[in-house]
C-alpha cells in the first residue's frame, strides 16, 4: 500500500483527493494537513466523508511527512516547494496541486505569481503532470507540477493539430468556461450563489495565469512560434469545464477525415481521453465525477464547403481530469501501477 | 455473476441502474430494454456511460428476459405486473422500481394508480423493498416492490420513535423537498430549466401517490392509528431530498438523550443510515451519488424548555437510496451477497 | 420630492432599495452610505444601476442626514438605534430594515441581539413595518421597524385564522424555505455557489432569530397562547420564500368554504396580498422582483372527508415584499402617498 | 393609446412582451391569440400576470387582428408571413419576432427555414429592427423582423470595428452563450433542469440559423467579404447572453485608446448600448430583465505589447433587448414615441 498524505485538504482539489484516495485499491491515506482546522475530524468538515475518511487534520508543523511515500499538496501556491527540499531528500514523492512546478522557466513563474521560487535546482528532478504527454518523465520524477485545468483541455485540444503541423500556431484561440468549483473553496463575495447563480461573465481576459504554462507546453509540440489567445469565463455551475478552441488550417485542402484521424489516432490508446465522433457535442456533465475528458472536432462549412477554421470542443470535470482524478493519475504511473487503477468511477448523471 | 436486466433504461432511475450496476462486481449486465429507442446503443444516449456499458437497448418483445437472474423494471407502473407471472414462473427475480408490488391492498392501489392490478396474486410473493425494516421477507422474496424516494425517508425518519410509542401517531407532519430528478426523465413544462430553476413551489399537496404506501407501512409500526399530513415541494437542484418530520410527544418529560438514544440504537448496524449527532442539519449534497441516508433529530424549546414536538431531518439521494441504490441494496439480500456490496461509493461533493 | 437617504447601501435589501426607489416618482435619492466603498460611485459597485443611479457612496461620518426626509437603514443590527436619537430630532423618519425596532420588549431583543439597547424610550414613536396589519399605528411612526422576511410570510398567512380563532394557537408550525440571498451578501463559505447549489438543507432549527418577533405579533391576533416551531431552510435560489404553515382546527366541521372566506375577506382590499384560489400551489417565481405575496389555502382529505388541518402556503419575494418593497410601501403610508406608488412593477417570468 | 395585439403569447417572448406592455404608458393591449390555450385567461398560465392582465386567450380564427394598430408576433417562423397581406392591408403595422422578414433574399430564408416565403413582395416594406443600426428605414417600415438575440449581439458588437475598416472582416469569430430561455418555452427533454442544469455544452456549431442573418447585416457595415464563425453554448442560467467575440486587427499599431473612441463614439447617444470601461467584464445579470446591452473591449497583450486581435465582449437580456425589449424599441419608432418610452426598467441584481 502507498502511503500518501495530503497538506491542504480543506479546499475542493482536496476533498476531492480524499473522496479518491479513500476508495483506492493500493493507498492508504495517512495524513491529512490543516493549520486552521488541526484537531477537527475530517468528515466533520464534509459531511460526504462520514464513514469513510476516518482522520482527523493534522498541523504541519506537528505531522512528520516524511513517513509518507508521497505527499499531495492541495494548497496555494508556494507551499510544496517550501517543503520539498526535505522530503525529496527524504525520497518521498511530491504532487502539487498548485503552480510551483509547473514551470521550468523561473523568471516565468516570479512575474506571473509574485513569489520568488525557493527550490529552482528541484526543477530539474520535477515533470509536468499532464500524463498522456508526458509519461516518460513522470515515471521518473521525484515531484511533479500538476497541470492546471484550463491548461490540461488545451494541451489535449491542441496537440493533434500542432504535432501534425496542420495549423498556424500563431493563432491560436481558447475560448474557455469553467464550473465556479475552478476558483477553489474559499469565501469570495463573487463566488456566491447570489452573486454567480444565474449569471455568464468572462474573467482575467487580459491576462489569465494559466497562459505562460499552457504556451510553454504547446511551445514543446511544434517548432512553428506559438501564439495564445485564452478568454476565460465563469458558468453557473458547480464543476465542469468546457473549451472552445479554435485553430486555422494552414492548408484547406486537408479533409475533414484526416483532421479527425489525426484525434483519434493520437488518443486511441488512452484510457481517460474520449474523441466522439466528428461533429459531437459534448457535454461537461458527461465526465462528472469522473477522470475522463472528452474531444469532438468541428469543421463549419464557407461557402459550402469545409472551411479553413478547426473548432475543437474539449470537456472534463475541472475538479478530477483537470485536478485531483490527474494527480492520482500521476501517482499510479510515478509508482508502477496501472494508470487507471481506483479511477474508473462512471461519471454521475444526470 | 448475477445476469441483471433493465426494463426501461432511459429514465433516470434506468441511467442511475446503469451507473452502479455496471460498476457492481457480482453483475453482468445482460440486457437493456426500451422500445422507443431499440437498436440506439446506451451510451449514445448516455455519453456519461461510453466506455462502461457496451450494450445497445433491446426491445421487449425480441429479447427473452428469462435469461436474467433479475429484472429491474424502471418503467412507468404497470409494466412489472404485466410480465411478472411468466418471469417468476420461471426463476427470475422482479425488482420494481414502480407501484406495482408495493402496496399489498389491491383496491388501494387502484384508487391511487388508476389501474387494474393484473396479478394480485403475486403480492404474496412479492416483499417491500425498504432493506432496513423488512429484511427477512426480503430475503426469500420472488418480487420486489421498491420504495417510493418520498416513502423511504419518511418511514426512516418516523420509524424509531413510532416503534418505540413516544409520539401521538394520528397527527404526523412530513414536510418534504425533493429536487427535479425525482420526476423523472420525461419532456413536461414544468420541469425545464426556465420553469423550475430559480424557483420554488409545493405540489400535490391535496394527495399525493406515496401518501398511502407510506401511511400502510407506518401502520404497520405501532398499534396506534397513523394519521399522516404529507407535502411535497419542488426544489431547484437535480438530485436529492430533504423531509422535515413533525411528531408530537405523548409525554414531554422523555429525556432528549433518550430520543436520540432510540434512533443511534434503531440504527446502529446499518450501513446505510447515518444517524447525525443530535442537532445537526445534514445537507442533501451530502449524500449525492451515494447509498446513504443521513438522519438528524431536533427538539426546540418551548420557554426556555424541551418542547414537545420533535422534529426529524432526513436526506437522501431521491435517485440512489430513494431509488436505484436501494433497489441493488435489494438484490445484494435477495441473492445472498454482502448487502454493501457495489454500494461504497463516496458521495460526490461539492 | 420626499428626500431620502439610504444607510448601508451595498448589501442586497440597499440595492433593491436603489432599485426600487430610484424608479419612485416621488422619491429624490439624496445620499446612499457606506463606510468601507465611501467615494466609489454607486454603479461601480452594482453594473445593474449604471445609467439609474448616479450617486457615490458617501461616509456616514461626513453626510448629514438631517437633510433628509427618511432615512432607510440597510444595515446590520444596531446601527439604526445609534442614528435615531438626532435623527429623529430632527425630525426625519427612520425605516430600519434590520430588526432594532421590531420588537417592544428591550430584554427579548437584548438576549436574541447579543446588543444593548440604546434608545428603548424610542420604541413608543416606533411601529412595525406590517403595513397590512398595522395601518394605523404606520401613518404616525416616527421609526419603523420593518419586518423579518420569514415573520411577514407567517404573520399574514395565519392572521385570518388566529383572528377567526378557528385554530389551535399553541401548536403552529411553519416550514419555510428561502433563497439564499435571505442571507445578505456576505463572503461566506456557506453562501458559495459551490455551497449552496444543487443542495438543500435546514438551518436554525434549533432557535432562529425570527421567532421572537414573530411570536409577538401572532399573539397580537388572539388571546390564546400562541405556540409556534420554525424550521428555516436554505433554498438554492437567489430570490424568493416560500412558507409551508400547518394550524389544527379546533372544530373540524367548519366548512372549507368558510376557511378560504376568512382569507379572501381579510385581504380583498389589500394590493399587495393575492389569495389565489383555494387548492393553488403558489410558486416563488410568480412574486419575482414585485412586492406580491400570494396565498393559497389546503386542507387534505383524511379518510375521505376533509381534515382538521389546514396548510397555508405563502410566497414572496424575500428581497422585496420581504424586505425593500415593504420598506417602500411604509414610507408610502408614512408620507400620505398611495401605497403603491412605485411600487406596481410586474413580476419578473421566467 | 397604443392598439396592441399578441399573436402567440404563451412562449417566453409572449410573457415577456405581456410584462412590458402591459406597463407600457401609451399602449393599450387589446388582444393575445393562442390556439391551444383559447378562452383560459393569460394570468392562469402565467401567475405573474395576476392583476396586471386581464385579458383571456383568443383564438387567433375569430379574433379579428386588423382592429390593432400592431401586432406582435411571438410565434413560430412562418405564422406571420401568413396574417401579413390582409393585415398590411388594413394598415396595421406587424412586429415578427421570428425569422419571416429577417432575411432579405429569399433564397436563404428558405434555406435555412424550409419554409416556403409566401409573401415575399411584402419584404420591400419590411425592416430589419436592429433599432441602433437601421432607424431610418424603420420608422417608416410597416413590417419589422425583429432581430434574432445572437445577432443582436454580434452586430452591435462588430458594428465599430467594420465601419471604421481596422480588422480583417473576412474572419471574425463569435463564441456565443446563451441562457436556456433562448431556446423558448418547449416541452424539450435537453432543457430539463435535469438535463441543462449544473451542465455546459456547444450546440449547432455546424452551421447554426442565426449565422445568415448576421452574415447579410455584417456585409452592409463593410465593402470587405465578411466571414464568419459563430459558436453558440447553453449556459445554465434562466436568461442572460454573453459574446465572445474575436476580430483581427489590419494595422496592429493602431493604439487601444482609438479602439475605444470608435466604440464610445459609434454609441455615445445610445440610451440603450452601454460602452463600459476599456477592460471591463460585464456581466449578464447586469440587464437582467432590461433592455440594456452592455459591451466591453478587450486587447490582450503579445509578448509585452498591446496584440493583434481585439476581443468585444458584449452581454444583454436574451429576451429583451435580445427579443420583447428590442420589438417595445421597434414599436415606440415607428408610431413616433421617444424610444425609451416604457423600457427603462432598472435591471434586476441580485
Amino acid at each position: 500500500m502507498i502511503k500518501a498524505g495530503i497538506v491542504g485538504g480543506t479546499g475542493y482539489t482536496g476533498v476531492e483527493l480524499l473522496r479518491i484516495l479513500s476508495q483506492h485499491p493500493e493507498v492508504k491515506l495517512t495524513a491529512i494537513t490543516s493549520r486552521k482546522e488541526a484537531g477537527m475530524p475530517v468528515a466533520d468538515l464534509f459531511s460526504s466523508l462520514r464513514g469513510h475518511v476516518d482522520l482527523a487534520f493534522s498541523d504541519t508543523s506537528t505531522y512528520d511527512l516524511t513517513q509518507c511515500d508521497v505527499v499531495f499538496y492541495a494548497t496555494p501556491h508556494g507551499v510544496a516547494m517550501a517543503d520539498a527540499p526535505k522530503l525529496t531528500a527524504a525520497g518521498v514523492r511530491i504532487i502539487d496541486l498548485a503552480a510551483d512546478f509547473r514551470l521550468q522557466d523561473v523568471a516565468t513563474f516570479e512575474k506571473w505569481y509574485k513569489l520568488p521560487h525557493t527550490c529552482p535546482d528541484l526543477l530539474k528532478v520535477a515533470a509536468y503532470g499532464l500524463v498522456e504527454l508526458n509519461r516518460d518523465a513522470l515515471k521518473k520524477a521525484r515531484i511533479v507540477g500538476n497541470p492546471g485545468c484550463y491548461p490540461t483541455t488545451m494541451q489535449l485540444g491542441f496537440y493533434p493539430l500542432l504535432k501534425a503541423g496542420v495549423v498556424d500556431a500563431s493563432h491560436l484561440i481558447a475560448d474557455c468556461k469553467s464550473g465556479v468549483s475552478g476558483a477553489g473553496r474559499k469565501a469570495e463575495m463573487g463566488l456566491l450563489l447570489t452573486e454567480a447563480g444565474d449569471n455568464f461573465k468572462a474573467y482575467s481576459v487580459p491576462g489569465h495565469r494559466h497562459t505562460p504554462e499552457t504556451l510553454a507546453q504547446l511551445q514543446r509540440m511544434t517548432s512553428d512560434k506559438v501564439g495564445l489567445l485564452f478568454a476565460a469565463h465563469l458558468v453557473p455551475m458547480i464543476r465542469g469545464m468546457h473549451s472552445t478552441l479554435y485553430a486555422r488550417l494552414k492548408d484547406a485542402t486537408i479533409s475533414t477525415d484526416a483532421l479527425q484521424s489525426l484525434f483519434v489516432n493520437a488518443y486511441k490508446d488512452e484510457p481517460f481521453i474520449d474523441v466522439m465522433p466528428f461533429g459531437s457535442h459534448p457535454e461537461t456533465r458527461s465526465t462528472r465525477a469522473s477522470n475522463m475528458l472528452r474531444i469532438a472536432l468541428h469543421r463549419p462549412d464557407v461557402d459550402g464547403k469545409p472551411g479553413d477554421t478547426v473548432i475543437v470542443l474539449v470537456v472534463q470535470d475541472n475538479l478530477v481530469k483537470g485536478a485531483a482524478g490527474q494527480a492520482v493519475q500521476c501517482m499510479n504511473l510515478m509508482f508502477g501501477l496501472p494508470e487507471i487503477t481506483g479511477l474508473m468511477h462512471v461519471p454521475v448523471l444526470p
